[in-house]
């Protein structure tokens, strides 16, 4: 046993050398979701989505309760697989074919597994991009959440040879088909005076874009309580001392953090969307730091009806955030596709929203 | 339907002229309050008042269990009313007639409605006064909350023909025979050990000046996670990137948070005064900004006993909160009623504090 | 009755010639610990222990469910002794003979009881030293923790005649057969890919050291939040106003703070590590403010067996917090036992750690 420390017993992290595919990794810390979790989301990004705000609501839609922001769960099974992933990631570089499979309640514990389904060396051959699946769990071992994600990684070894490149087949878009309205949610009889809106599914169509108007500026404390409260250990989130001698001289904020905040924003505008239940894709532009303003606005890429359902209908849309820049012109890419500059984050989701 | 931004399906909020006296305001968002809540209400502010602290020192005065802040659950209600009533508003000028009917428990969802009570228009021609009388009830309709504010809001159209005048009459006070005691709460064998104060009823009389001594700095993100928690959407609380080129430079803090302050630091005086009864009468003096240290101190007004009842008593306050200035000689107005440059907050209100 | 502020209802807290050994303190305000508080640290320090984590993993060895952190309780007894004991301490000395003697579960109330057990004047003539010995109790008045604290208190009279100095004789540390295993609790067919590490007792040994590698910036928010979330109420942390004035023109953070800073830190090489079963001592050797980072190690002291249990074996640790200076080489003292400067806490405590 050795006397003196050999660095053996913290985690340094996995490099793209370690993800072989095929593999599967259990994450590491389960997690009991709380009513104080939600309080805290609520006080972290003001979200107001009537279905998650309040257990009177829910119930008006058939639900037992309010369950949990469904971005909320995304960040706590996200978090749990930073340490195995993300502990060595150069960049988060996309989301894809992202579904909402079971809603969360306050007292759930959650667990989370991922999946290698891809690896492939960069030309630099210092980094490569690495694929997986990740699936969060409820207690009873129930699927809640299942999401792809890529990451650019560290090579342990820039001298180690080129693994055969493995590159998943991902969709463009989960189907409206196969969207998932939570069990026993009913979109009719849905009080818009309560959840703040006139406009139900009709209302929307496909190239609308929505400026979402307010900005909310991002203090340090603020996104390190947040990254803190998912459990994500990614080190540039949190230490200024080390940060000041590294990229941008200071700590970067979680790019879900962004996420939570452009949703949250979007209520202006689609207050009616009650939950996500898919994410296409996703990516982060640039990064966002302490101090940065948000704005968001959103397209409607599509509207599809729920196969069987005429309560509830489900609208995909484009969010787009930006840092420091309001966004009455809906700011994202030139005709060349050069992203904005000041754009921070693309999302590509699917909401589910009460018919009229 | 329009395939472009309309700005139609945004709350631009109400003007001047969107407030018609005799009409009721139904607002969103429902919000069920939790331990949560109130976890974060004690992080943000400190307070130490037992009856909210603990559910073993509420059940020793007969109540099931410890119920939320007042002010807490005030916040809340006001924060649901801002999207309707006050997000085009120049100030809040003033608060009145608020009375607390019913203690509200964790699990208990809120809503709240407004009745428009009064309008004026402001010899400038641009600008209005807008009374509103709003109720918070809970998940079984009862209210539990009901006060009256008045606040300067925008005209939409400066040319606009200015409206008949109405202005309601409203009291200088809640007389104490208005005041309700929670339903099974006793003030007998009141432990003064655990409550922090052998001072009760009997020992504070009209004229007294209390230094509540302590300072509390507000840091940018406090006043920001308090803000959001209540639903409060008022952009000059959250926006630095716009605020930046606004009247004051910066984000101005939700003036609720400094009541809660002053109410937090009052405990160093007033460990006893239980729970707030009725506010008679708030203003908010000069803006508070991120950075600013608040001081308290109040005074007593009044002494009042509760009919039939000799176990619980109730106190008139003012409580007065300074930001950057210590208490100790009590600042507040001159002979000529100019408000103290460094006063930013006179409260009236009435508590309820056990007798020997 | 005074008409005018005599200060007299105004807590000035205690000064040295105010401790009398042998008495009894019982400390105001009663809190009842939720989930929500729960929530906060988590938010607050990133804490991992699986135990604490998620009511399934606590299920998993014998528990009803999810205990809350034992530092969160240590804070949340310790803040209640502050208005009593250190309202007026210059420094907060040491910490000494400490044991967790009862899980503390969301739901329970804490209140807590300080004895004076002894009190000795400094030469200087100005200052003394007072030590407590402090216990937390449940709402079935169950001693849930109990430990000894010492802080340099001032005299109210510098000219007041020395009392007989009283220092009590305290343990170097409890006893490995003195720690308590939470009821239930057994730690076979513990799962180490949850809890997040494979290294178990067995596979730590004296003079065993880990750099825990990561660290965290403090921001003034965040400490402030805290230390009003456990009723602390010690005025240097709050007033940046006042302390602009003061012995480092800065607010100080708790130095309970670096603790559970430096205790999730420590998750990253000591993943196994439970619960803190004990404190055999701990110190502040150098302030800490907000823009610090703070860096930790540990060192293992000793190994133990708990008599009569295979399942789960106990470790000495000694963990050192630094701030603004990464732990790689264990700083701490040199050979003349100087403090390192960059040092901010030296923690000597016993963890519980499943055996293989």
């Amino acid at each position: 046993m050795a006397k003196t420390d050999t660095g053996c017993k913290t985690n340094s992290g996995r490099f793209f050398e370690d993800f072989r595919p095929g593999e599967t990794l259990v994450h590491a810390t389960p997690r009991t979701a709380t009513s104080g979790d939600q309080a805290l989301y609520t006080a972290l990004y003001g979200s107001r989505f009537a279905l998650n705000s309040a257990d009177s609501f829910a119930q008006g839609l058939g639900l037992a309760r309010a369950p949990l922001d469904d971005l909320l769960v995304f960040h706590l099974v996200f978090g749990k697989s930073v340490p195995d992933i993300s502990l060595n990631a150069v960049a988060n570089l996309g989301y894809a074919d992202g579904r909402f499979l079971l809603p969360v309640f306050p007292g759930d514990s959650l667990t989370a597994v991922s999946k290698v389904i891809g690896r492939k060396e960069n030309s630099s051959g210092k980094t490569g991009t690495v694929y997986v699946e990740t699936t969060g769990h409820n207690q009873r071992g129930e699927a809640v959440l299942r999401y792809t994600r890529w990451v650019m990684v560290h090579k342990r070894d820039a001298g180690s040879a080129a693994p055969e490149p493995v590159v998943p087949s991902l969709p463009d878009a989960i189907s409206a088909d196969q969207l998932i309205v939570p069990e026993n949610m009913v979109g009719k009889d849905y009080d818009t005076t309560l959840s703040g809106s006139p406009h139900l599914w009709e209302g929307y169509s496909a190239g609308e874009k929505i400026d979402h108007v307010d900005g909310m500026t991002i203090e340090e404390a603020e996104h390190q309580l947040a990254t803190r409260l998912y459990h994500n250990t990614a080190r540039v989130h949190f230490n200024q001392h080390a940060e000041s001698g590294g990229r941008f001289g200071k700590r970067i904020v979680y790019g879900g953090h962004v996420i939570s905040i452009a949703r949250a924003l979007s209520f202006n505008g689609l207050a009616n969307a009650l939950n996500v239940a898919a994410i296409n894709g996703g990516r982060h532009c640039n990064p966002t730091f302490g101090g940065d303003t948000i704005y968001a606005w959103s397209e409607v890429l599509d509207s599809a009806a729920i196969p069987a359902r005429n309560d509830i209908g489900a609208l995909r849309l484009r969010t787009v955030a930006t840092k420091n820049r309001p966004c009455q012109d809906h700011p994202f890419a030139d005709s060349e596709g050069r992203i904005d500059p000041a754009t921070v984050l693309e999302l590509d989701y699917w909401v589910l929203m009460p018919r009229r």
